[in-house]
């Protein structure tokens, strides 16, 4: 089947990187695609009246009139997969890698499918991948957390601790969104890539459950008053290593986690344990986490002083850059996708922050010139995704796609004009710019950058 | 290896109805049971020295000095999977079918771990399933929703919808738990099953994403001064229709669902439409969703005139219950589970209300003489599940734990004592008493009820 081809009232975008099985598998299930480039002929809610098609002009529908095989057979029994798995029609939603941006694929990114999500929650199955070293599936008898210090007056009693002795702890469970600080990182050489999978597809939110490590800590004897910071060590062979100031310790909302939507973490997020640094990259989300080391200096280490850093304007590294600023994204009609009519679509979209929670999201059809609030969903969770919506009438005229986040601290998203003034062209991290989506009046949508 | 052997510290408890291979994946993994039974010599977490071990004793420890496989190889790639899947040490924790309560495996029960689960949201490959005719993987191009009227005047335009036309409409996303009618069924006839995957195990919580079903009965034009009542409709071959009053409705809350946890529901769990039925019974959220009839009587169907009813004492059924009032259950430590030692436990577990918000939890740790209050876990959303937590220092004696939850209507989760009073001991279904787990001075953890 050809990937471009109509179906039905829909030209299907192809989707970058899709098998031809995937392809094939999305042209017969279509709502991959569809589920934000719908045709439509009214414009909002109480002009929808094109939608559906009246019961009694319903004849010769089969789907309707005739008894379907589920409905005249026995089903599929209970348990028969004790963990459930999604339909086979839903195989083209799938983290994807892309090809060519490392040199080794278990030293890779596979993003998360945001055109097709809903709500905030990501599936655990769905959840970004960045590994440094690839991902191992650790037996959690065999592993151990150790916390130490730097000198032996930062840490009274250095301990080792099994799994079991973390999980005896009094726990705590919370919303948060993880992204990473290379999210949008090929947008600062303006390269475009095509979806939003790929532009923004670093990023997932999701239940954490775990212990404060300022538990931890505490439980060791650390010296809270002379610890300026805390280095966070994982297991895997990457020797992975990120300072953190202790002042997000010692608020209580750094996580030494083992939980994650309700069940054990995930072996590609850290099985058996992770930190979890609200607001901050995701790379301080050290997974397989081994060792946490109370000092007084920021560490220095690779993943600091070489990586993940910020080269500005004039020519110097900006290093220890942590908190991930307000940004937002709209993920549905986006890039790849195409508008069949005009009409009616809504637009849908994710916004978060580093600092707290988001007050406000505005969407412009225009490219920046116009800007319309859009709905917040409820709850609004600090440090959290927050889903946006909001009503469009495609006049079938060139349009641009915008959507600015703000957040409690009075922050507003920057265009990538404002970024630039301040951050140069030569970054990969921490872009938390404007995305635009230029629909082309044949429909097409592509991905754009207006300064 | 034998279920009830000694692991270390901790004496397993043997969880009904593992497979020997399960057993001896527990026996690898360990947490799965130690969740809730750490032997603890300290009380509270101040008191928590025992915990880990300092550093300079864990000399021969391979685990923390030698370097361990992961450390020293490269692991998997990314996209692995590209839907992930739990660690391989994370086996047990699965939904379970209860061998001998149903006469047909499809039409039958899967209950949810929730001993082992952490937080609010229940991952969809572990959500509860109650089919009556077993499950279907529907192909979403082929299915269709209708509406339409009892008599004609009741929607003008009757009309029937593609997936296509409901995934165009504004969506909503909300957290709200789902419990079957007949969770906790066993306990009317003093059936103490031992543990709480069994007792409670009905119950599971997720962001749902649909349309308002309000948004569509506009669409069709539905008189809704003149509607009381709508019927859903299910497309599965047991022909499952319930009645629902239209104060739910026009509420906004009842969804056409298409969304769970981020992704397309699941086909256990309907897809790729159901109703979703905030604070109501399990068996309201039609799955496989094809139709819904506006009327102005309830429909007394099967499904609610002879099954989903309760029998009083006084030898009348009661009909047409559906909220799922106020309810609460200790999860950890629970039923079949042991304490090897005196001191601390955390104590922790689930509140819901059809009603509205949990305002509080009380746990007992003698049977309901003294209670203490528990600290909610936030957010705490409008019939979602609320997690609870409260430290709890055992002296080696035997105990009763309880849960006592309050919503926010000043709704008391009531004793057995106080329900059969009422309701008598001859129902099934809608059994909200409060759970109490005897701990025995052998640590042992047995489902008891107590007036």
């Amino acid at each position: 089947m050809d990937a471009g081809a109509s179906n039905g009232r829909l030209r299907r975008a192809p989707e970058n990187f899709l098998t031809a099985e995937q392809i094939a598998l999305v042209g017969k299930g279509r709502r991959d695609f569809l589920r934000s480039t719908f045709l439509a002929a009214a414009a909002g809610v109480a002009g929808a009246a094109a939608l559906g098609r009246p019961a009694a002009a319903a004849e010769g529908d089969d789907a309707i009139l005739k008894p379907q095989p589920w409905a005249t057979s026995l089903g599929q029994p209970v348990a028969a997969n004790p963990y459930g798995v999604p339909s086979k029609y839903e195989r083209a939603l799938a983290r994807r890698q892309s090809p060519g941006l490392t040199q080794v694929a278990a030293a890779s990114v596979s993003f998360a499918p945001l055109q097709g999500m809903f709500g905030i929650i990501t599936p655990s199955g769905l959840h970004f991948e960045r590994h440094h070293q690839g991902w191992y599936d650790i037996d959690p008898a065999k592993h151990r957390f150790m916390v130490n210090g730097a000198r032996p007056e930062f840490v009274k009693t250095p301990k080792v601790y099994t799994l079991d002795d973390i999980m005896r702890l009094p726990p705590v469970s919370r919303m948060h969104f993880i992204e990473c600080g290379a999210n949008t990182g090929m947008e600062w050489g303006n390269v475009a890539v095509p979806t939003v999978q790929y532009s923004h597809g670093m990023l997932s939110c999701s239940e954490f459950t775990g212990v404060p490590l300022r538990t931890l800590l505490e439980d060791c004897g650390a010296d809270l008053k002379a610890a300026k910071y805390v280095l966070a060590e994982g297991g895997d062979g990457s020797a992975m290593t990120r300072t953190i100031p202790i002042e997000l310790v010692l608020s209580g909302e750094v996580m030494v986690a083992y939980g994650q939507n309700g069940e054990m973490l995930r072996p590609e997020n850290g099985y058996p344990l992770r930190l979890v640094v609200p607001g901050v990259q995701g790379v301080s989300w050290v997974k397989w986490l081994r060792r946490v080391e109370v000092g007084d200096k920021p560490y220095a280490t690779k993943d600091e002083a070489v990586h993940y850093i910020d080269l500005m304007p004039d020519g110097q590294h900006r290093q220890y850059t942590s908190i991930q600023e307000c940004k937002s994204v709209i993920t549905s009609p986006s890039g790849g996708q195409m508008l069949l009519d005009k009409g009616y679509f809504n637009v849908s979209g994710l916004a978060w922050s580093g600092r707290g929670k988001i007050s406000r999201v505005d969407v412009s059809f225009d490219g920046g010139v116009n800007w319309v609030e859009a709905t917040l969903q409820t709850p609004i969770l600090s440090k959290c995704l927050t889903r946006f919506n909001v009503p469009w009438n495609w006049d079938g005229r060139p349009a641009v796609l915008q959507s600015r986040a703000m957040d409690e601290t009075g922050f507003v998203q920057p265009s990538y004009g404002q970024l630039r003034a301040v951050r140069g062209t030569r970054s990969i991290y921490h872009n938390n710019a404007i995305q635009s989506w230029k629909v082309a009046d044949s429909g097409e949508i592509s991905n754009v950058q207006i300064l």
